[in-house]
């Protein structure tokens, strides 16, 4: 394989399809899908989707299965960097069999900087073999942005910064001086288990997407409403992305 | 006016546009494009070619001038929000012109969420008159996706915040704790005069565009030549958009 485009997707709407991103996967050979758990269904057709839409030459679809994170691995950036290393592996795999002047393309969800571990998978490919394949990224719309256009707000108050983190972070402890908090990856709820005085709530569930679900409010008025529609929503997709901003009133 | 689109553009490369940024472009009586000192030509001839690339039925152009803050007014807060409404007043004399059922569009270069206050007058506009149109938001590449897809870097470390901040805030301090910043609307080269100690600096110009520059490295190292760079570029262009990401190492 000669070339990889890492292409962000956007947030699983196939209008948010940029055109550098079609023009990308229609220069390209093989493109590889992952398959995970109780997402692959979901995930992949979207993926799929987007391919039959946009891509008007012949090119091959390669499946690949990510395994689960290891959760019996105690420190959190060990179990990740384990995880990767299963990654990278199938990675290797793959891209040797791909045809040596072949272009590969990996539809990455949302943005490939933000959250995403692609980039930093394929760094560590690239220092460990001999494959020589070079990288470009085509950025993709973010489940940030997808949320603020949902309720259509600016991300940051006049000239503040915004925070962005995850929910084990959060839990951790609020953002020092911070008066917009973005969290992703939180499976845990995490806005229901801080203080909730002085804060509202932007939440969306499959941002961008037909199926979009917002709650926003006072922390303290909303929380419940939020777990119960996450756990419905969950309950009725099989797999759920969500997405909040936390803003001091 | 019936309906206002507030579309992400993305940053100045024409084929950062979605695909549903394409849709609602198409279905626009009346396009808003600002116009601005200096960099009037530059960015309205942008704004002016997606235009032309992108749109199949009969719209109509309408330009409107921004005037400068006044920088007289010593409160940074209040010199924005003084400004917010000059340009809110602009918005009002606009819409009031427009067909009573037309949809309209502001192009907003990156997202219309991440600093930029198009959203924010609009709200203001709003509250403040009779004018009863509903707003629909189009996310688009962010300056930070364009800047990380560049350096094929992701923007967070594993499981680490990200903080988004200004020039002006930076100068006030590191933010607590953070190992990833990325500063935005830094007009006055913050990053050279800060301690340089243990940071990575991976800059943008004209990030996602034909004549994109990139400078990275130990920001003690690069400092200089990002400085020389960048007001190179400035004279050549007539206008600069720069935005930065710093790394502890």
């Amino acid at each position: 394989m000669k070339k990889l485009f890492v292409v962000g997707i956007g947030t699983g709407n196939p209008e948010h399809l940029s055109m550098q991103a079609i023009a990308a996967l229609n220069r390209t050979d093989v493109i590889f899908i992952p398959t995970k758990g109780e997402e692959k269904s979901a995930l992949a057709a979207i993926r799929t989707t987007i391919c039959e839409r946009y891509i008007s030459r012949a090119y091959a679809l390669v499946e690949y299965p990510i395994s689960a994170r290891n959760e019996a691995i105690g420190d959190y950036t060990q179990r990740v960097l384990d995880w990767h290393d299963l990654i990278a592996q199938s990675y290797v795999e793959m891209f040797a069999k791909a045809p040596e002047d072949a272009t590969g393309a990996l539809l990455v969800w949302g943005d490939p900087g933000l959250y995403d571990s692609t980039l930093r998978i394929l760094a560590s490919v690239k220092a460990k073999t001999d494959l020589a394949f070079t990288v470009e990224v085509i950025p993709g719309i973010t489940a940030i942005a997808a949320l603020t256009a949902a309720f259509a707000i600016p991300l940051n108050t006049i000239g503040n910064p915004v925070t962005i983190t995850t929910g084990r972070k959060l839990a951790a402890g609020w953002p020092e001086g911070a008066d917009t908090v973005v969290v992703m990856l939180d499976g845990k709820k995490t806005y229901a288990s801080i203080d909730p005085t002085g804060l509202h709530i932007y939440w969306a569930a499959y941002a961008g997407m037909d199926n979009q679900i917002l709650v926003e409010g006072p922390l303290a008025d909303v929380r419940d409403q939020i777990s119960s529609t996450r756990d419905a929503a969950r309950a009725r997709h099989g797999w759920i992305m969500d997405i909040y901003l936390l803003r001091r009133t």
